[in-house]
């Protein structure tokens, strides 16, 4: 039976600070890289075990699984990492906190962009702080000036599609780390969540996710493995 | 120009008890991470930059990467492990320190074994509690019993031939952390050094060890980056 267990990055700088991060490269608190250890801990006690694992491009999840699997004594497991794994991009958004973002542009309008399935925020003006045209991480990369969840899972499944599933189908058991978002668009994908409920489904950083599948790769179960 | 550095892991536990380690996993001391870091600032500062990375599978030379691209804000660098990359297996001589050794064997037949290019020590005994054969890092690989330099080197090359040449010739700058021995097996390889000099090399820990090389990847120069 394929194993896939999915795992949001730890508490990072600017969960704490709630800000909107996006793809703003931003590190795991000292409690954050507690949660990825104690997560790491409790994979290993509850003998999960895997052979590939997969992060995003971003700091915040690639510690989080290199801490994770030092815990399991598996630092040593092939770890492939890819910008289609990145958190949505908040586009001008970015870098805002809560208060910022309802000053700015009022409360009403902060929680449809949070909570719509298709909606973007405003794009991120050039040239701005939080612009990442100059990071060579996304050189030859087409970087979104804004997302909305539907283009956040449009260019996650195609990853999963050509990268993860092919693992899983050849008995791999894969691992992956990453972001609220970019998990969401796995989610709503294996458990067949409606556009209108994804959205409302909050993924706690963390906790791993674990995913019983079938051989096609369709759910069986999907629980946190905290809680068996 | 092709760019290739080298960096052996910083300080192991092992190393400061003076332990022959070889294959056995040992981590990076307190001052090996901090090695580990000061190279990835050095490198930073020093205006170096990479495109691909290689490791062992083995704790201390992974986590010595790990913090050196951390260092450098690129911990989002792929990534590739290999057991290629491994340190020379000391056979029988694994978890022994100097004294014992010596105690067991003789000094003048330790020097044998340590400044010898061809003769490998004892074989390592199945079962002991160095034996790692139920360790699933390793499954599918015939694991040496015991290795001289020139068996490290005669599995070295193959994967350098097969699969870290060719991303330099591509052009990528290519960094690899690794152990000892097998960076000895590189270094005499681009070096053209002989058999009965190659063995008295020390590399040490934590210095990244710069080639300029030519399109052929024939060696141009070869100098530690904290010296120029």
């Amino acid at each position: 039976m394929p194993t896939l267990v999915l795992i949001r990055h730890g508490q990072s700088a600017w969960n704490l600070e709630n800000r909107f991060t996006g793809w703003w490269d931003v590190d795991v608190t000292e409690k954050g890289a507690a949660e990825a250890k104690a997560a790491g801990e409790l994979m290993a006690f509850k003998g999960l075990d895997f052979d590939q694992c997969f992060t995003s491009l971003q700091l915040r999840a690639i510690k989080t699984l290199h801490i994770a699997l030092e815990a399991m004594g598996r630092l040593w497991l092939p770890v492939e990492k890819d910008w289609r794994l990145n958190e949505r991009h908040y586009g001008g958004l970015t870098g805002l906190d809560k208060a910022e973002t309802a000053a700015k542009h009022g409360e009403d309008q902060v929680k449809i962009w949070r909570r719509s399935f298709d909606i973007p925020p405003p794009a991120q003006e050039p040239g701005g702080p939080f612009d990442l045209t100059n990071d060579r991480r996304y050189a030859g990369i087409a970087i979104p000036a804004t997302e909305s969840l539907k283009d956040t899972i449009a260019r996650v499944l195609p990853y999963w599609e050509g990268r993860i599933a092919p693992e899983l189908k050849a008995g791999k058991r894969v691992l992956i780390s990453a972001h609220g978002n970019s998990l969401r668009a796995l989610v709503k994908h294996l458990s067949n969540i409606p556009d209108d409920e994804i959205t409302g489904l909050e993924i706690p950083t963390g906790q791993p996710i674990v995913y019983e599948l079938n051989d096609d790769l369709t759910a069986k179960d999907r629980y946190y493995l905290s809680e068996r």
